[in-house]
């Protein structure tokens, strides 16, 4: 699996309190799953560049808005707003810069549901200006 | 695995927004993950009752401020209120009856990460008041 992937996930609405669907392994038999932790994101800030060597990041945004910025393999970007409004998973193979913005007062909080442990030897991480991307 | 556990996990501080640890397999290596879904809770509502049969349900609240009652084997309630300042993940084991309430006028949010993916059939619900536990 090398490619970006968005897959549209159901909100199941109860007056409760909705229910909000996520990873399902059926529908992901690429993936076991090691690792789930979550991003929360400050109004308005940006939290970029990422990229991973070996990890695949599966991505939901659970709160909040968030633009997901992905720059592909023809260096051109990949641009998704998220939220329970637009509700969805980004699959994030290896070898792709991504960073991610909250564009609304509200924190955002992005889960990942990854095929690995966390490990700083795996991830790169470089300044916000080292790529050309304008964020507004 | 038939107890249920509860495990302090970690807040990584960042002034961008912090990061929520969550589920590690190497933490957690009987648990094979087949779902990951997310419940909201609206102020002050109750959903409960719910147990099932082969699940086992790990449960991170990551949002607001999440009371989870659970009938211990005992017939007594064990009680805990989880927020991201008492940040822990449960483990509940199937045949346990829970339920959970959301306590501030914050919405909660729910994360469970488990073992099945859902199946009506491996759930059964009762009404709140067949078992007498004081909510308020």
């Amino acid at each position: 699996m090398d490619e970006i992937k968005i897959k549209n996930l159901s909100v199941i609405n109860n007056e409760k309190g909705d229910l909000l669907k996520g990873f399902l392994k059926s529908e992901n038999k690429a993936i076991d799953v090691n690792e789930v932790y979550f991003t929360e994101i400050n109004p308005y800030e940006i939290k970029a560049w990422k990229r991973h060597k070996t990890m695949t990041c599966n991505l939901i945004a659970v709160r909040g808005k968030i633009k997901i910025v992905i720059q592909k393999k023809d260096k051109n970007y990949l641009t998704e707003i998220l939220s329970k409004d637009n509700y969805k998973m980004i699959t994030i193979p290896p070898n792709f810069w991504f960073g991610f913005q909250c564009i609304t007062e509200e924190i955002g909080l992005l889960v990942n549901i990854s095929n690995e442990e966390h490990n700083d030897d795996e991830a790169e991480q470089i300044d916000i200006n080292e790529l050309m991307f304008d964020w507004n």
